[in-house]
């Protein structure tokens, strides 16, 4: 078996899976089964931009007892056959008609018996990544139970081991080497869209194996939205312009942004910068275990007060195998700081109707202070060629 | 209203809903619920890389008649009142306990009253982009029927309109630029994972507004699968090295690879590249209206059963707002091509036990014979410095 080269030890899947099975049998479980990118990768390795193709249903089986299953399409399996996993059925898939749904309810009958209750994750940020019809034949074809999954994964998850924060770490290293060049590529007259294209090269360049998320904006102080795309638009002085990248490197990504001003910046722009940088000060002297998320997004928020309207929305959330996971620093999310979740830190103020800034950045919650996974910007906003 | 760079003027997204409208009242359906970005971007030009982010689900409900609405988390509103879409209602999503659900339920009963059937996608390809959770409470909330959206939006997505053509044609031609350059990236000596990085730059400087997909392989004539991510082990005199790649531009995907010998070639991968490529022909010259997916299947089977074992699985499928969408290559689909369905011709040929090369090129079907779209490769393999 060679593992890929992004693999983790076998030990570590091992560790996981262990831990599942624990939670598996504390709730009642005879086995979890899992169609998502993440989830699936979390317990196998199994790395592949091919989920892309939305054709082809995935599917693990984690039974309580045992070694996990992989059924999965013929074209995935000397990818898995790389991975620790041994038990690999596959169909050739896309199959009109059954395309994977009598295997998968065969597996599942032959690993677990014909009474299992099988927990399939139906909580927050999950989605069930194959056919509704499908899904309904698998359930009727297998005659077992199927119940939520507990958040048995997304709990697992949401704790990082220390290979997994090497990972995010070295992801954030990536964005901190490529945001330090943007001078390089943005300027006043350059295009927005230009600058994103060249700004994802740059992450490249730097060591990114992909770029699956680029957001950002840049309007005169301040700008509307973070989620756009880039339009042709140039750059002109007096603009602040934000780039926000969630780049992967070894199957982990960083999520965090930073602010540029075209030329000097205006004193509302210049504050607003310094306020929203104390402001992650502040909460990360907070943000230690026992602390919770609805804490954080009080700290961030009271932070801000003095320094104009905070930004509506959540103000950080977790991250590692996918751009956002697990907890939101919103008022309503009473998560409990753990060490070992990584997490962001994304303060945001309003500067006018429709003008705000966002600032972001990556820490990992330790037994006391946490350790910052980005490099963490000076309170003085970047200044680009006006 | 200002639409986004990349949107269509209203009068195609309005002709887009009235075919679904049409479609909604042959088949008895008072509305259709769509969930996911391809879908819900068909209908609307709502383009952002936001989608990234598992956590928030997105709404957009098609009434039989009248317009969409779209019932968005609030961080999205901004982007979407720049599109056509007028009725747009937003919650401060992530709420956990109710992220939407009440809001989608009160929506539907609204718009359709308390009787209505609801078609939702069901069927291959789809999935339900939100927790299976809330879609049981949005049931019960709303007491409507919900039932399959008999392939409605995949049906009008399959067919492409000359505006949609023009994007993928723009989208290929990046790819071409793309790919002509990789002698400048790839020889001897490069590690494979430094390859991938720095073709992904290339189709960003030549105009990739992102590189959602590239797979690729190297190894001694001939590769394993075609699914991997790139390891750090250099390219060698005598292998073959593939690059396919799904980059997107203006919201659409090309879909297509090259093969490169490093060093010159074996008799058997030369004459192995000219086979894929005189097949891709065969298959062109027959991929007509009137033919059928499973009869290009056979065409390209039958074209390479002279020159060793045709590779197992699909020999292309359907593209644009996805990287594969719609009908696949494969003796089991038998769906009738039609004038303007784009679609990819991937023959794969097997050189020997783990050895396989694939090659595929993006046509768009017409009345009489296709056209390409990427410009088609040569029969001669293109050669690396070796």
């Amino acid at each position: 078996m060679i593992p890929p080269a992004s693999g983790f030890p076998v030990g570590e899947y091992r560790a996981r899976l262990q831990r599942a099975q624990r939670r598996m049998a504390a709730e009642g479980l005879d086995a979890l089964l899992l169609t998502t990118e993440a989830d699936i990768r979390y317990f196998t390795g199994f790395l592949t931009r091919f989920w892309e193709s939305p054709t082809r249903p995935w599917f693990l089986i984690l039974p309580a007892a045992g070694s996990p299953a992989a059924v999965i399409p013929a074209i995935g399996v000397a990818l898995m056959a790389r991975t620790w996993i041994e038990d690999i059925r596959s169909w050739p898939s896309p199959a009109p008609g059954d395309d994977g749904v009598t295997l998968l309810a065969e597996t599942l009958t032959e690993l677990l018996g014909s009474r299992a209750r099988v927990g399939v994750p139906m909580g927050p940020e999950s989605h069930l990544r194959m056919p509704l019809s499908d899904w309904a034949r698998v359930q009727a074809l297998s005659g077992l139970e199927f119940t939520g999954g507990a958040r048995i994964v997304a709990g697992l998850r949401a704790v990082k081991s220390e290979a997994e924060i090497d990972r995010i770490r070295a992801a954030c290293a990536v964005a901190d080497r490529a945001f330090a060049r943007v001078p390089e590529v943005a300027r006043a007259g350059a295009g927005l869209d230009q600058v994103f294209r060249r700004f994802q090269a740059l992450c490249l360049e730097e060591g990114a194996d992909w770029v699956p998320y680029l957001a950002g904006a840049a309007a005169p102080g301040g700008y509307a939205d973070v989620i756009s795309p880039a339009g042709p638009e140039p750059l002109s002085p007096g603009d602040v312009l934000m780039l926000d990248t969630g780049l992967m490197r070894d199957g982990y990504f960083c999520d965090f942004d930073r602010n540029f001003s075209v030329g000097a910046p205006s004193d509302a722009v210049r504050d607003a910068h310094a306020a929203l940088v104390e402001a992650v000060e502040c909460a990360a002297e907070q943000a230690r275990p026992g602390q919770t998320a609805a804490g954080l997004h009080r700290v961030l928020s009271d932070a801000l007060a003095g320094h104009g309207t905070p930004a509506a929305g959540r103000l950080g959330h977790g991250l590692g195998l996918q751009l956002t996971e697990g907890l939101s620093l919103i008022p309503a999310d009473d998560t409990v700081l753990a060490p070992g979740m990584v997490i962001t830190l994304e303060p945001g103020i309003e500067l006018g109707a429709g003008r705000i800034m966002v600032h972001e950045e990556n820490i990992v919650i330790r037994d006391g202070a946490p350790e910052f996974l980005s490099t963490p910007a000076g309170r003085e906003i970047a200044v680009l060629e006006g």
